[in-house]
């Protein structure tokens, strides 16, 4: 079991990544406020590893109350917010409780804003079972649900008292799911860690293998990296930014698709492989850096074109993107493999270009 | 005008008071993001003073949108947090905009919620058109809606950019709801500052004739009051639960005649007047004290007196409060005028007494 910090001051946690520590009761103690426990999970999680947890909890003495909420983002919901506090409410919870995610990114989400609004906020703890939540979502803080007219529109910035990922429940993680993972761990390396890019670039195959160390590796560096970034900029003032990089793009393919087509990483990849090619247009990165992403990106068995649309349909979502600044679309770009940079100006042609070259048929 | 500054360090912001402020862009424009604005309100505030604020809005500049709830507690709901999103997302408002709470209590205690989460976070502005709002809900940054089955029970604490408050609206005030928000002003005085307590003896028929002068002294020292005990504890870590002196008492009360028949400061009124008596009984306070709370009280046209109702309903009314921990009731007494203690031991008996001696054909 390994374990670092997100640093924070006085909303500090530790992110602990290992094999079998969701049994590990020692880990969970500390995180725990004085009252009773309510553990958030899906109908998918539930039957794989909430008795084991539950387990855990009972060893400390812990009464806990169980959320099982319908498996989907359509859970992401504020009539699920009002449900999870009605179940709060009714079995008496107060501020001493401390809400447990068991999930993926949805059950995070929506379980860090249950508790960052429930009697105006209570402790929670984020125990991730995907991939994308162990290296992205559990980390940083965003909390929210999805608005009819909009996802992740209402929510708040929320801080865990204890990130606690045991890598074994990966290994009930569908083949798809694990590799859309894959893509923001890529995303750490291209913005923010040469190194830890070249290192996924030669052992790729052992990772997608699911070995236990190559795993271990990912998700420690991916939270490291990740960590260091929020602790630099914890309310998405401008650096934080970057780790939206191929989510502008990524936004706009699954908002153009009607969510659900491509997975969330899937999406985040295709829109890498744009941004890589716009930075190339824009010459700030070169040819034979954009075909290393490319190339990675592939191995990873992450696809890299867009369905054909109207250019227009794509540039409509990017306008209303959340990262919008007055009408402005911001693009996180990259001026070299391990560095993003943040710029609202971009030669429309250029974006045209670049989503042209990358769909279906349509490669320019 | 005179202003004052609730001391948050980065969360700082400036209380204006003054008659005729509402139209004077001046105190405005530094509380305002770049973006535009939406003017959140009530049917009964929006006829008597949204076209001033929009006149003053539209001398800076600010494209604005309106959004009108109906008036009333039952307002305070998730459903309308999720009806002002949707109506920011359809006009295409993002992160760089900020909400206008035109209003009392409950449009200030929604609009402040509404922009605690809308985007995860977006600024807003305190306009606070009744007493109660004035010199207590607008300041210190509670927010929140109610749940079918609790008060206040969904929120955050999430500061304003201002606080702008123009006595000229109070004019408008009905008598029962003028004599409502004084409960809480009464409460300074017994918490904070003996002598505001004085003065308000001294001056409580110039108060209640509502000439100027007295009001301004009122609210800013209210206000200032609140603002000093809310900079030392902001999230309500301990001291801050001194400003629920007269609530534990008084929430049993609304919650146990159903709400509406009571307004909060007639319940908290009562609950001052039980809180000094429980106070008494622990010898914490003379009975000559005692008998000053309760002749200011009286002179102020508020209510003694609960309904009478089995004691066991209050108590368990009492156990749920979001300030009971561990099922525990805390609370507020004082130790002498301009001094208030926290404290979860007291003798289940004095408090079964007080309420005795407090209930209407009650007097044991």
């Amino acid at each position: 079991m390994r374990s670092l910090c997100v640093d924070l001051g006085q909303r500090s946690y530790p992110i602990h990544t290992g094999t079998g520590i969701l049994a590990d009761p020692s880990l969970f103690a500390p995180a725990l406020s004085k009252g009773p426990v309510a553990v958030v999970t899906d109908s998918n999680v539930a039957p794989l590893y909430l008795e084991t947890l539950q387990k855990t909890l009972k060893a400390l003495d812990k009464p806990s109350l169980t959320i099982i909420l319908p498996a989907g983002e359509e859970s992401k919901s504020l009539d699920n917010i009002q449900e999870i506090a009605g179940r709060l409410l009714s079995a008496g919870y107060g501020r001493d409780c401390t809400l447990c995610a068991l999930g993926g990114g949805v059950v995070g989400d929506i379980t860090g804003f249950a508790a960052a609004v429930y009697q105006r906020g209570v402790a929670y703890i984020q125990v991730p079972t995907t991939l994308l939540a162990m290296v992205d979502s559990s980390v940083g803080g965003k909390t929210g649900v999805n608005h009819p007219l909009g996802k992740n529109m209402i929510g708040a910035f929320y801080q865990p008292q204890a990130v606690i990922a045991d890598t074994d429940t990966l290994d009930s993680l569908p083949e798809r799911e694990f590799r859309s993972g894959l893509a923001e761990v890529i995303k750490y390396g291209l913005i923010n860690d040469q190194g830890f890019f070249s290192w996924l670039e030669d052992h790729m195959d052992a990772v997608l293998a699911r070995e236990p160390d190559a795993l271990t590796k990912v998700i420690r560096h991916s939270c490291k990296d990740k960590a260091d970034i929020v602790a630099r900029d914890e309310l998405e003032g401008g650096l934080r930014a970057i780790l939206n990089l191929g989510h502008t793009f990524g936004h706009a393919i699954e908002a153009a698709t009607g969510y659900g087509q491509y997975l969330h990483g899937e999406a985040v990849a295709i829109g890498m492989v744009m941004a890589a090619d716009l930075s190339r247009r824009l010459d700030l990165i070169r040819e034979s850096e954009q075909d290393r992403i490319y190339a990675l990106v592939k191995a990873t068995g992450l696809p890299t074109l867009a369905p054909a649309l109207p250019v227009a349909d794509y540039l409509g979502f990017m306008r209303v993107d959340k990262k919008a600044e007055e009408g402005r679309v911001r693009f996180i770009l990259l001026r070299g493999i391990g560095s993003a940079v943040i710029t609202g100006d971009v030669p429309p042609a250029a974006v045209t270009q670049t989503l042209q070259a990358f769909m279906e048929h349509g490669h320019a």
